[in-house]
C-alpha cells in the first residue's frame, strides 16, 4: 500500500514573482487548467484583494479536479481575524483552501512586524482557527522556518503547534531566502517530526538560490514530509522556487520514491509534462531551456561519438529514463564527435535508409566536418544536414535556382525631416526553366521597417511557380546569429528555424562573412526542406 | 586547521559536450586563463588527438598555477599500453595531470567493450600505471560508477582499487548518466570510503538530469570525497554538469563546508565569479539567465513589496549571502533617490562629475529605462551608456551629422560563372559645414566579400575631414548579434567591441528590426566615443 504525497502548485502566485513575469487572468486560466490535467492536487491562484487579476482569476476559474487555494497573510495584531480586511479579502476569493503566510523566524517577528512573540502566536492560531471556523482547509505558511529554527528551535516549533491545534491541515515549512541546503533541511525536517509535528501534516517550499531547491524538496520527502510545494519551470521571485517539472519525475520514476508514494499523476499525465512545461514558456514568450531536466531538447541528446554507439546497443546504457515517459525523445545530433553509426540512426529519424557501408556515409561525414570547419552547426540545425545527406545520397532535387539576388538598406529623412530605413530585395529565381523576378519591400503592415533579412525572406517566398502553395503557410519564428570569429571580417552564422501551418517546426543555417548572405542561405534551405518534406520524392 | 578541498573544471572538455557548443582555440585560452585567475586547482583542456581543437589549445596554453590536465580514455585490450596509439596521442599534449575515463558497470564492460572483467581491470591498471611512469599525476574517471555499483558493488569496488594501487592520484566517481539522486550518492560514497578507498582520494562528478548536479556533489563532499568536478554555467552534455558557479560559493560560504574546508579560490577571486559566468555567456553569445544562483541579475532581486521593505532595514531579512560576495548586486524597486546615488556612481567611473540632485540625473534614468524597454543594453556598453549620459549633461558635442547612407548587397555570377557576392555603401556626412560623400566595398585585401557592415564601416571612416586622424587607429575586434524578440520581424540588438593603437576596447550599443542599421548605430557610437576621448571637450 504506497502512501499519499502531495503536490502543491504556486506557479499562479510565488512564480509570479518572477521578475518581468506578470500573468493575465486569461493565462493563469489555461495554467491553472494545464496543472488540473497534470494532476496537482493543490492550485494556488494569487492573493485575492492584493492583486486585482489574481480576484479576476478567482472569480473565473470554476470547478477543478485540484483544491483552488487562495493565498494571504495571518490577521495583523490590534484586530480580530474577522475584522481584518486583508484577511477578509482572501476569504472573498471563496476557495476551497486557504493558505496564510505568518512568522516562524524570532528576529522577523520582532524586527519586521515589530510585535511581542506571543501576539505573533496568537495571530497564527486566530487566523486558522477563522479559516476553519469557514469551513476551509487551512494552510499555514512558516516563512523563514529553517532560519527560524537553527536561531530559535522552540519558538519555531511553537508557531506549527499553534496552527496545527488550531484546525491547520498543513503547516509548510518555506525556506524563504533559500539558503539553506539540503542536508539541513532533511535533518530540520527530522527533528520537526521527532519534536512530534506529524509528517503528515508538513509541506516543504523551497527556493533555488543555491542551485538545491530540488533536492532540498527531496530531503524532506525522505525524511517526513508529505507535501511538496514547488512551480513549473521553477518560476520564482529571485532564483525561483523548486521546479515541479524535474521534481514529478523524480518523485515518481526513481527510488525510494517510486515505490513508496502514490500522487495524483499518472502515468499518462506525465508523458504531457514536456508539452506544459512548454505551453509556459510559450505563454512567457521565452525560448526554452535546451538543458532543462528531463522536458529539454537537450536532456536526451547524445553529442559524444563514444556514447553514440553505445546508445545504438542500449539506450539505457547513456539514459537515466526512458525519454517518452515525460514526453521528450532522444536526439543524437551531428558533430565533429561523430561517427558512422551515429549518423545512421540520424538519418534513419529523417526516413533516410542508408545500408551500413554506404561510401555515400564517408561523404556525408566528410563534408560535415568540412562545413563545421567553415562554421557551420548541424548540432542545432537538423534540416540542413538532411539536405546535405539527401545531396550526398542523390535524393535532393533541384526544385529551383536563384540566380541573383540584392538587396539595399538605405537610411534618410523622409518628407517630414526624421530619418527612416528602408529596405528594398529583387530575387531572380528559375523554375521549371522560367525566370521569375520578384521584388519586395521591408514594411510591415504598420510601416515599420523590419530590415534586408525580411525584405529578402518576402521577396523569395512571392513566386515560387508551381511549388507556391507549399511554401505559403511558412513562418521564421526564431532567427539566431553568432560571429564565430572576432571582428566585422568574422565569419557570421545564422540559424533560422521556421514553422508551418500542422506545427512542425525545422531549423537550417547558413555561414557566410555576410550577414545578409549568412540570412539568405538560411532561408532557403527553410523554403527547400519544406519542398522534400510536402513534395515527396 | 582547514582541509583542502581541490576544484576540478571540465567547462573545457565535457562542457564542450553542450549540443550547439563548440570552442574555438582562442576562445578556450581565454576560459582557461579566467579559470586559472579564480583559483581552480585542475582545468581539463579537452581530448588531444580526438579533436584539432584541443590538441592547438594544449600546445599554445603555456604555464597555468592551475594544473592542466588532458582527457581520455584507458588503453584498449589486447596492446599494451606503450602501444596504443589514442593513449599516446593524450600523453603527447605534456600536461602535467591525464585524467582517463574507463568502465566500473560489469554491465557496460561486457555489453559496451565487449572485453571480459578481468581484462577491464587489466586496462585499468595499465593505463594508470603508464601515466604514473611518465612522470604525469594519474586520475582514473570511472564511468557510470553508481550504476554500477548499485549492480555490482564488488567489481566497481574493484576497479578503483586496481587504480589506486597502480598509483593514481584520484579515483573519480562519475555519475555517468546522471540519474542517481543526492541521497545515494552520499550514501554510495560512504560505502565506497567504509570499504576502505580513502575520501582523500575521491573525486565526485555530476549531471544534472534530474536537477541534482549541485546537491549530488555537496553530497559526496559531506560523505568525504575531496576533489569536485564541474564546470562554469553548467555547461555538459544533455543537462549539462555540475555547476561550478553554483557550487564553489556554497563550499566557500556555506556551513559546514565554510569551516571545514579550504580551495583554491580567495574571497576576492569569489568576487569576481559573476564576470567569469558572464564572459563564458558572452563568448557563447547567449543571454545570461537570470535566475542563475548566486550570479544572475534576479538572484537579489526582490519584486515582493513585503520583501522590498524589509530589505530596507535589515538585507539578512531576505538574502541567503551578501550579493558582493560573489560581485553581485542588489535590485530593488528603488526610491529614486537611491537610484540616482547608484547612476552617479557609474558616471563617475566614466569621468564625469555630477553634483547630486542635478536634474539631469532623473533625464538620464528615464531614457534608459525608455531604451532598454525597446531593447538596448547597456550593461555591456559602457560607452554608448557614457554617451547617452552626457548628451543629457549637454557635453557631447555635435561631430559631424550622417545625413543618410545606402549599401547594397548582391549575390549573382561573376564572369567565371561563379556565384559571388558583394556590397557597396555610400554614407554621406556633413563635417563642419561641409557635406562629403564616401563610397566604400566589401572587398578585403584577398578579393573577400565581408558583408554589409563592413562596408559601412569603411566607408563612415573614409573621410572625416578634421577627426581623420583620431580614428584612423580604430578597428573592430567583436561584434555581436542578438534577437531579442522570435522570428525576423524581431528587434535586433548589435553590440561592437571596438580597440584603438593604444589598446583600449570600448563598446556600444544598436537597436533597430534592421540588423544593417542596428550595426550602424553601434558603429556612430563608436567613433563618437573615440572623438570625445581623444579630441577631449
Amino acid at each position: 500500500m504506497k502512501e499519499r504525497l502531495y503536490l502543491y502548485d504556486t506557479t499562479l502566485r510565488d512564480g509570479q514573482q518572477t521578475q518581468g513575469v506578470q500573468f493575465s487572468t486569461g493565462e493563469k486560466l489555461r495554467i491553472a487548467a494545464a496543472l488540473d490535467a497534470l494532476g496537482v492536487d493543490y492550485i494556488e491562484g494569487g492573493w485575492p484583494g492584493a492583486n486585482p487579476t489574481d480576484s479576476a482569476f478567482f472569480d473565473e476559474v470554476g470547478q477543478t479536479r485540484a483544491r483552488m487555494t487562495a493565498f494571504g497573510m495571518t490577521k495583523r495584531a490590534g484586530r480580530s481575524a474577522e475584522n481584518d480586511d486583508v484577511l477578509a479579502a482572501v476569504l472573498n476569493a471563496g476557495t476551497g483552501a486557504v493558505c496564510l503566510v505568518g512568522k516562524s523566524h524570532d528576529y522577523h517577528v520582532t524586527k519586521a512586524l515589530g510585535v511581542t512573540l506571543d501576539e505573533n502566536l496568537e495571530n497564527i492560531r486566530a487566523s486558522m482557527a477563522h479559516l476553519v471556523a469557514q469551513g476551509r482547509e487551512a494552510l499555514f505558511d512558516a516563512e523563514h522556518f529553517f532560519d527560524g529554527y537553527k536561531a530559535n528551535p522552540g519558538y519555531a516549533l511553537d508557531c506549527l503547534r499553534v496552527a496545527l491545534d488550531a484546525g491547520a491541515r498543513w503547516v509548510v515549512l518555506c525556506d524563504t531566502n533559500g539558503g539553506a541546503l539540503p542536508h539541513e533541511i532533511g535533518q530540520i525536517v527530522s527533528d520537526v517530526i521527532a519534536a512530534g509535528i506529524p509528517g503528515a501534516s508538513l509541506g516543504i517550499h523551497t527556493h533555488n538560490d543555491t542551485d538545491n531547491a530540488v533536492a532540498g524538496s527531496l530531503a524532506a520527502v525522505l525524511a517526513g514530509a508529505r507535501q511538496v510545494q514547488g512551480t513549473l519551470n521553477g518560476l520564482g521571485e529571485r532564483c525561483g522556487n523548486a521546479n515541479l517539472v524535474s521534481l514529478i519525475p523524480s518523485l515518481m520514476l526513481k527510488e525510494p520514491f517510486a515505490s513508496q508514494f502514490e500522487t495524483g499523476v499518472s502515468l499518462q499525465a506525465l508523458s504531457g509534462l514536456r508539452r506544459i512545461s512548454q505551453m509556459l514558456d510559450d505563454i512567457l514568450n521565452r525560448v526554452p531551456t535546451k538543458q532543462a531536466p528531463y522536458v529539454g531538447a537537450s536532456a536526451f541528446a547524445h553529442k559524444a561519438g563514444l556514447h553514440a554507439s553505445a546508445i545504438l546497443k542500449d539506450p539505457s546504457t547513456y539514459e537515466h529514463i526512458a525519454p517518452e515517459l515525460v514526453g521528450n525523445e532522444r536526439i543524437i545530433p551531428m558533430s565533429n564527435q561523430a561517427g558512422q553509426s551515429n549518423l545512421r540512426k540520424r538519418l534513419t529519424e529523417a526516413g533516410l535508409q542508408v545500408e551500413p557501408g554506404n561510401p555515400a556515409l564517408a561523404r556525408i561525414l566528410d563534408r560535415v566536418k568540412e562545413r563545421e570547419s567553415e562554421g557551420y552547426s548541424y548540432d542545432t540545425a537538423q534540416a540542413s544536414f538532411e539536405l546535405l545527406a539527401r545531396d550526398e545520397l542523390g535524393q535532393l532535387p533541384d526544385f529551383f535556382e536563384v540566380k541573383r539576388y540584392r538587396v539595399t538598406v538605405e537610411r534618410r529623412k523622409n518628407k517630414y525631416n526624421r530619418m527612416v530605413s528602408l529596405s528594398e530585395a529583387v530575387v531572380v529565381v528559375k523554375v521549371d526553366g522560367e525566370k521569375k523576378l520578384s521584388v519586395s519591400e521591408s514594411m510591415d503592415e504598420e510601416g515599420c521597417d523590419r530590415g534586408p533579412v525580411n525584405a529578402l525572406s518576402k521577396a523569395l517566398a512571392k513566386d515560387l511557380g508551381p511549388y507556391q502553395d507549399v511554401i505559403d503557410d511558412m513562418r521564421l519564428v526564431d532567427f539566431k546569429v553568432r560571429i564565430t570569429q572576432g571582428g566585422t571580417e568574422a565569419v557570421t552564422r545564422v540559424t533560422i528555424d521556421s514553422e508551418d501551418g500542422k506545427g512542425r517546426r525545422w531549423s537550417t543555417v547558413g555561414v557566410s562573412a555576410n550577414i545578409v548572405d549568412a540570412s539568405f542561405e538560411a532561408l532557403l534551405d527553410a523554403v527547400r526542406w519544406k519542398l522534400v518534406r510536402d513534395r515527396g520524392l
